[in-house]
């Protein structure tokens, strides 16, 4: 009764600064790469389609920390500090020795971690003059995330959402144009690339490979306007680390410090922005928590993936970029968790599981699923499908605790709420949901058009 | 920058009684009566469908302050305290004098402030020996909150919702499930009173008039089961005063007292469970603070309707009630704030309306849409229809203090969020949304059925 649930910071004891990572490493990540000439990238390159200030972001490796500017955090406090919260009723129903805490970024009011990220963007486009932005997004957590902060910096917003994605789940374009974006399913008629596509294919239903040609595409043809993306890039995770810097002080508070950092796994920005603040103690020597990334097992780059430079996107028209990659043209099964079903890791993750700092595991669905509704029923927040790969994790440990009889302290964060993703949790209800395998020789195949530079 | 945005309390300042503004009204509420005998009921009458203590607080007009039993306490842990808002961004968009606050139940993993009653009732039933608890819901934010309690106190739960809502708004019900609850379409053939509807008229789409019956009847022919309800009676808005002790303590913490209390008013539970706790400063004589009630222009029963004893339901299988009231079979228009489509207003509210502390204003449909846009772009939060009530009314109030140039301090409750609720905003987007004119002719004619004992 008298134990506390919740840790909040109040507004005074918000991060001021983002942590970089990249200056702790001890091994840097490698650098991006121009497809032609094979050259590195600088940020003047980068800022081609970024904003000047996020492609500085993207190759800094000097500064450990990074002041977030005061409107940034003016409107971080729209939502922020979120709670973490200690899932005493998770524990009870698993009963486990284990302390089970998480940090709840389904509580803002875009459902997920995105909002973080897509506010310094913005931004930063603002403060250089941009007057519009555009994405690309899939099940479309990022690009409502993007068009609310694109609204609060009075910017205009082009989102470019997979076409099939629109018409599976409506309420998120919903979403987007309410905060008064413009959104286009892609293939569009829209860009050149869009075009060519449905030229070739008049019923191609859409992907994030063709919504990231198109949203690029945009970028660089029209005037004021930049590219925004919501992960796998260093200078995303760089700004979801408000996530795990305020988690630092609330474990304080709550008397605790993580064995284990677990979170799920897409292109690394919820994961990262968890992570990386504690792991500066790992780099450091002072701690050795557990860091591990649960990513579907039907997507598992970190697990069996191989360490190339590879392209960030299907159709490959990205910088080359070090990775943990299945190979861009690999289709990943078509999960519930939209947001994981990427075929590679980010740069800096690629380097750390390289230098053993964390390592992955990889989730069947259905295990997901199950772990879902048991947090549901138990802590009343019904997950994104995406997260419930971070609490199959967790539930799996919590276990193991129980069989040795070991108290650990496990810290994983909730990157979202799964409302919109109603459909998904009654197919697993009614028995409807499966499990997709991946086997060596469809891996092997997609690893064939990798770019064999290391 | 430096100003705050958000005021939470701490959980060892949680409220831990609720406030029972019965006991502080110098007219009490009239009593509920027998249909029949035209008696007042006793808490023993009521007790044969609700948890005795439930019955007991019904009727209880002499305990100003009544203990939150330890673990309900402890569950309201899981979400509160919600956070207390300063609307900035929406002061900012309407250039007023006016400082606006809001207390922001919509964050709740349930996503509306039902789940505050639905705890207490799930609680006092287990405590009570029930098994079995049973409801109707219409939209479904009442029925996925009694569902998530039920499951946190181990009871099992049979929630009856209008047909018709189901079919069209799938995803609350999946909510339901997904939390362990049966779910039954009403009518439906599960019930003697849901079979004579369907034999009647087979294509019956249902009502909460039929879903109130089912699970009525549901309660009443099975061993250990009581019947929950989520709104209306004054047990409800008991336990919602949680909210407004929250907001009292934390108006505090703002350094400022509200001069209008303003909410949405559907049958009274989130309206009074904000402003009874203020309130009190007004009977007491120490403030004069306004409390205005928003309710749709399409079913104003608190700005056009009479104050006369009346059923509950559309069938007249509930007590008598006397309540402002536009007639028990009185047919509320399709608008998109299903928790505010209902005839009658709660007896403490209908006390209070009468008295003249409080009042009502009517509002049409596209203006509450208008302003739920305004407040999802400026605040980042996309209200539910039905909160959307309570905001156009504090823009009307924000434009006021500007046109006379007038600081006031507005508080308001965010009863609600509006993400399962997109479809509507789309039609708005669209153009497609229409006002609902009720004729002065419909409400005589609906209120020739009312029970005229006053």
């Amino acid at each position: 009764m008298k134990k506390q649930k919740r840790f909040l910071l109040q507004e005074n004891e918000l991060p001021m600064q983002w942590y970089n990572i990249q200056a702790d490493m001890k091994n840097k990540p490698l650098p991006p790469l121009n497809p032609a000439t094979k050259e590195p990238l600088s940020a003047e390159d980068l800022a081609h389609i970024f904003s000047m200030e996020c492609a500085k972001q993207e190759l800094d490796s000097e500064h450990a920390w990074i002041d977030i500017p005061e409107e940034v955090q003016d409107k971080y406090k729209y939502y922020r500090s979120t709670p973490l919260v200690r899932a005493y009723a998770l524990e009870q129903a698993l009963n486990t020795p284990a302390h089970i805490y998480f940090k709840n970024e389904s509580i803002n009011p875009l459902g997920s971690h995105k909002i973080n990220s897509a506010l310094p963007q913005c931004y930063y486009c603002k403060q250089e003059g941009t007057t519009n932005v555009t994405t690309e997004t899939g099940a479309g957590q990022w690009g409502a995330a993007l068009s609310y902060a694109a609204s609060v910096f009075g910017l205009s917003a082009a989102v470019y959402q997979v076409k099939i994605s629109i018409q599976q789940k409506p309420y998120r374009s919903l979403i987007m144009r309410t905060f008064g974006a413009e959104v286009t399913g892609s293939p569009s008629m829209s860009t050149r690339a869009g075009k060519d596509i449905i030229t070739r294919d008049p019923m191609h239903p859409g992907s994030l490979g063709t919504a990231i040609s198109e949203a690029v595409e945009l970028a660089t043809t029209t005037p004021n306007c930049k590219y925004t993306l919501g992960s796998v890039l260093n200078h995303v995770a760089l700004h979801q680390t408000v996530i795990g810097l305020e988690a630092e002080k609330q474990m304080e508070m709550a008397g605790e410090y993580p064995d284990m950092v677990i979170g799920c796994f897409g292109g690394g920005s919820n994961f990262g922005g968890l992570a990386f603040p504690f792991m500066r103690h790992n780099i450091s020597g002072a701690k050795s928590t557990a860091f591990i990334a649960a990513e579907p097992a039907s997507c598992p780059k970190l697990t069996r993936g191989v360490f190339q430079y590879d392209f960030g996107d299907e159709a490959g028209y990205t910088p080359l970029l070090p990775m943990y990659t299945l190979g861009h043209d690999f289709k990943p099964s078509n999960i519930h968790a939209g947001g994981l079903r990427y075929h590679g890791a980010g740069m800096i993750i690629s380097q750390l599981i390289k230098d053993g700092l964390m390592y992955g595991v990889d989730i069947p669905q259905i295990e997901t699923f199950e772990a879902g509704v048991l947090f549901a029923r138990t802590e009343g927040i019904i997950p994104a499908p995406e997260s419930s790969h971070a609490i199959a994790e967790v539930i799996r440990e919590a276990k193991k605790c129980k069989e040795e009889g070991r108290k650990q302290v496990i810290l994983f964060s909730l990157s979202g709420h799964g409302l919109l993703d109603m459909t998904a949790y009654d197919q697993y209800l009614n028995g409807d949901l499966r499990n997709y395998a991946i086997s060596d020789e469809d891996i092997e195949k997609s690893l064939k058009d990798v770019p064999h530079i290391l």
